[in-house]
């Protein structure tokens, strides 16, 4: 088994200037599955679910080829759920309501058919959650990603620290890399960062693209340019699926290849963001993929002889 | 004769969270000229300056090849003066005082030796000035370039949609497309002004890069992530010097050359931010530059191969 995601699913309800969601199913493990699943099957889910939680989108995720043994059902209880609005620049939001509910004291526990995956990727949980995963894996990962944010860095940092010195790439934002160093230059930041544990390190800069880093080497991947953005919701987390997506599909863990999963990942989430919560991710095509990376190659080819 | 650069030379008095300034030189035409003038020799400058404007200014300007014909001194007057404090995030910035001098009723005379350039570069001024000067062109240079600014489409509107018809390439901040066309999305902004009579549109994002629109195609560059940005101040007008001073160079306008010449562009910005006013592009080295250009190459490249 290659790839284990470990994260949410969830309820989410989203306002945005073109309209209202009303209460569609959400949750950063089910955005990196339904990206990466493009890349790579099985994919192995571990998250936490309430009774409420539609049947329907179980049976579609496993007809990506997503195993849903890692997935608690709690019986008589609620999914976690989150409202949000978002301002007209799309960049920033307002969180209307957060009910952790199953979330609240969720217990992961990774099933003896997960053991032996290759790669990891612990979406944004409590570090202790985070921790958790990385103690109940035998074998470690050849490749271990993990999210966090803000939040984190505010009520569990010392946790967050130590589950850091025990992951390969760290993603963040760059409000919560400047937050994480204390720096406001992201070059300085990141030396930082890469101090903490991560080899590499991924600042997500939302339309602004994404900085890959590593040692010295630093690489950018744009977000392509859209005529629009109709919500941003999951967008960082589709890109870590088809970047950790693209990774485990070949097997690759070199700076050169990170490079391309970030491109696969901008990819991605530049799907995401053309509709409500999952509703394009779960319809994209191979073809369509291909093409949007062609597209990003277009976008940033340039002739480099300069007579 | 080949490459012609119409702007402002003028005394700048910047405060950035790194310290002050003093009086020191800026202009748009400055800026650009310093830029250019390491790709392309001679460049015919066109600008206005007071009594008080420092002839070692203008002695060190002549030594890098620009000519000053068009330079026009006015006897008992003022240079253009502005003076402004940046934010700490250094993408906002209040101006503390602008004292037009000489600008006030600037009119610009191509001087014999400037005709038959066939490259023009026209800095932010007065859309009657960038009109002024088009009608003084006997033969249409080969490609036209111009900046301008928001406040010149609240003010004088019907002047500048005239003079857009009459360039090839606009180049505009992400705020001031929006202004221009109405519309958020930088997309849609794009077909908007591209209809407005320029062929090409360079949005200029500072620190998050340059997108160039042409047709149905787009071209992303973004900016070098440095340790520091000391000063913005002029990044803009270097970006635009960088960029016609290798178009100029090469005599090829296609729209490849001009991704390539935004890569150069980007890479003098990069240079400009590094230090106060035109202190480090009036002494980066030709080694110097071609090195930063090989770093964007590193910057954004990637292997397509995706198996």
């Amino acid at each position: 088994m290659s790839l284990t995601v470990v994260g949410t699913m969830a309820f989410d309800e989203i306002e945005t200037p073109f309209g209202k969601s009303g209460k569609i199913i959400g949750g950063s493990a089910t955005y990196i599955a339904w990206a990466a699943s493009n890349f790579v099957q099985p994919i192995n889910q571990v998250s936490v679910i309430g009774e409420d939680f539609p049947k329907a989108e179980l049976d579609a995720l496993t007809a990506k080829g997503v195993a849903l043994d890692g997935v608690q059902v709690k019986k008589g209880e609620k999914s976690f759920y989150w409202s949000g609005k978002y301002h007209m620049d799309m960049n920033t939001r307002d969180s209307l309501a957060t009910e952790l509910n199953v979330l609240a004291d969720f217990k992961p526990v990774i099933p003896e058919s997960y053991q032996g995956s290759e790669f990891l990727i612990l979406g944004n949980l409590t570090p202790q959650v985070q921790m958790s995963v990385l103690d109940q894996m035998k074998e470690r990962p050849r490749l271990i990603v993990m999210d966090t944010m803000n939040f984190w860095m505010e009520v569990a940092l010392d946790d967050l620290l130590k589950v850091l010195k025990r992951v390969d790439v760290l993603m963040v934002n760059d409000g919560e890399a400047r937050q994480l160093s204390g720096e406001y230059s992201l070059v300085k930041a990141a030396r930082k960062i890469l101090e903490m544990g991560p080899k590499y390190l991924i600042i997500k800069k939302g339309e602004h693209g994404a900085l890959l880093f590593f040692e010295n080497h630093v690489f950018f991947a744009p977000a392509m340019p859209l005529d629009e953005v109709y919500d941003p919701t999951g967008a960082g987390d589709t890109f870590a699926g088809g970047f950790i997506g693209h990774l485990a599909k070949t097997k690759d863990i070199s700076f050169e290849n990170m490079k391309t999963a970030i491109i696969v990942g901008s990819a991605m989430a530049s799907f995401c963001v053309e509709k409500f919560g999952t509703e394009r991710i779960r319809e994209v095509s191979k073809g369509e993929i291909a093409a949007r990376i062609e597209q990003f190659v277009q976008l940033v080819n340039f002739d480099i002889d300069l007579v």
